[in-house]
């Protein structure tokens, strides 16, 4: 029988200070470098999850609303949601602070999908993802139809046989 | 009127080579330095078409599926698709080439969605970006059902209302 | 009356993942880099009890006796242990995580000591930090000790006067 | 009988410019990146000693009393102390320039303790340390004082123990 | 019989952001991080030409007449233009764009030449470069003269040897 | 009367350690990166002679003989060789040392020049730079022509009236 793990074990906090040159001319926190963060936590989660070497397989739609400025506190913090034979996804939650003016925002949400790898680069099965919290729960549930929407969006699979994107329609 | 500019004149190409510090341990390109550098060209390709600072919006769906080595050289082009009243939609393709081995391989496509800002952060208008060959066209057409799609996940908008995205859906 | 926050409100979770940049030729994390990681994540923890913006003011003995290697986790967790005037001390703990084999170590245990200051970089007092828990009461206790020894190794204080720290002698 | 070199052999100076991403929002170096650099021009001067790759072994307390601007030139030097049978004591001195006001500061001093390793990371026996000035011969012999201290700080050594560092309290 | 190809075949265009590290305190870019992307760029020309591994051989003279600005975009292109046996010289030019301004100027212009190496760091012989439009061809005729300016200048040719590089002082 | 200083007051080392992302695929240090290094070492001997700051003006030919290898340490040694009315040459002299191997080769030296600039970036008088001994004498009186050659090669002199140059091609 596949080896089970809750999806709280793979939680990962992490904690980046805005520096200069992760910044535009306008003092504000560029999109890219956010990604490269948002990927870091996300991989050390699907590691956790999986004790294996991960591979970044796609990233979902990420949208960025708050400006965040430059020696703003960055809070991410990533949790598998849901795990297929050798990929995960990963529900990552962004923080930003202005510490000296008290204030924090929740910057941004995103999933990012990893597969787990052998030491040739070989796709490799990780165990079962089991939630325990309804929010967890929810999050698994709604991890087939993201699934659907990023088979359509990368052109491998038809939306006719999406039946559970279709849910998305119907919210 | 509203001033236009083709989509051709934000076009831009970046090669960049993959460092050390840019690969894993199996010596792969982590997904979070590509888009960083992802994020790079398309906030030039937009502030060519604006001739503003910009800062990113949204990033839509990116899929990793060539794993890309230590030593390759990375190719960038970016190019405008359409403007909206301040927001511009990027087109991005990168191809990875092992230039010893001879080989290369285009490894992403992606969309990234930029607002142009004046010196305070204020979102300003754009010119309109003018399609002119048949693949420009055929991108620029796309943008509005890609747009809903945005809205969709991002909360901002009811599936019901997605008249173009339900395009998607018949494609 | 001064302000009062718990020490609790100050703690910071920071991972890191070692990079090959942050290595030497045996591929073991560099102490230099380490102590960079150390010095951001108490910072973050002074400044969340401050409010303020913080310069580090004096670092303890660290050792440093685990190899750590290329690819590991590296898990930074720092909390105030007790404010004085414009002073606040933050304690250190590190792991290092190699997830494919599934071992963790703490490797590091370390005190550092910021500022508060205003805008033009004077010093600026902070509030009180309350300890709640047993450990948090004894590194409260222990901070007083700990600043004389400071004090006198950076020549501050003459070695007759520092009454708490001759009960380091007779622990 | 053992090989012998003097300590002046082990000479290390090392020139840094504080630039945009070595400074915190108040364009001030922030202490980690100093230690940062501190790790590199000792573990040098450890190699110039022993001619083997060194990993550090402990930092004794350091003090920031300066505050070192952007765009100012630090100067590091570091020499060994004393060595032991595989480690080696390094003392070093910090100097900040700000050049176009002619001002020239020492900002720091502090003592970094290494290891000489082979190939496998094991340690491996280094050449006796010979002091030659009155400065390099009080440094030679506080180095057995500060050993203990950081013996007894790192839990490794009864205070009772301590001969030498008691010396400490009759200075 | 040696094989050939164009030297348009080579051609590489790279663009980068000027960002906070990369400028002094007057917010202007250093020069030698401009040379650092020059040699990026013609390395990855050369390496195009002969798909090898390049090393670089040797700098020309390169000359710094525009102060580029934090935020500008770095438009650098590059091209082999002749190869010798084992060594190719490579022409630089770079373009300096302050796009919210509208302002471009040609920033610099310069020539690096790339040894082709194997696997263990032998120089290898590389395919001959073929020169198609005027100016091209100009470049071309024009190698022969620098190198021997190269080859003066490194103190491996007598001036008196140099009958190409008398052309230059009639000119 | 123009203010004076002995060229040895200018002199300043640096010391770096090879780090993985400053080498090739073949493990060494690329071109680009010592260029990067020998204009921060030049910057600040030329900054020592003027107090100002100083922007890089040009690059005089560079050869590179020597393959450098991760690990290595570099030293690089530079001072000012002669002062024009706004602008200073730099001499720079570069070591690699393989310590654990006891190796130690002069890989490269090269000529930098710089303008001295007050805060708006407008050039400034800087003293008469005054050699000493007979080395500092030789490249005070070399600087003339090596002067020549940069203002021919940047195309703001005629060959013609090069006549120090000339002596390059009697030496």
């Amino acid at each position: 029988m596949r080896k089970q793990k809750t999806v709280k074990e793979s939680y990962v906090r992490m904690t980046e200070l805005v520096l200069p040159n992760d910044t535009n001319t306008l003092h504000n926190l560029m999109g890219g470098r956010m990604m490269h963060w948002m990927d870091i936590v996300s991989a050390i989660a699907a590691q956790k999850h999986s004790n294996r070497i991960v591979v970044t397989a796609s990233v979902d739609n990420v949208s960025f609303r708050e400006s965040i400025k430059l020696g703003n506190v960055i809070t991410l913090e990533a949790q598998v949601t849901r795990a297929f034979s050798s990929s995960m996804e990963v529900h990552i939650t962004v923080w930003a602070e202005d510490i000296p003016s008290g204030t924090k925002v929740k910057s941004n949400e995103a999933y990012f999908t990893f597969v787990a790898v052998d030491q040739s680069g070989n796709p490799i099965d990780v165990p079962e993802a089991v939630p325990e919290t309804d929010d967890e729960k929810e999050k698994f549930a709604g991890a087939l139809r993201r699934r659907q929407l990023r088979l359509i969006l990368g052109g491998r699979m038809k939306p006719d046989d999406a039946t559970e994107l279709k849910s998305l329609f119907e919210q």
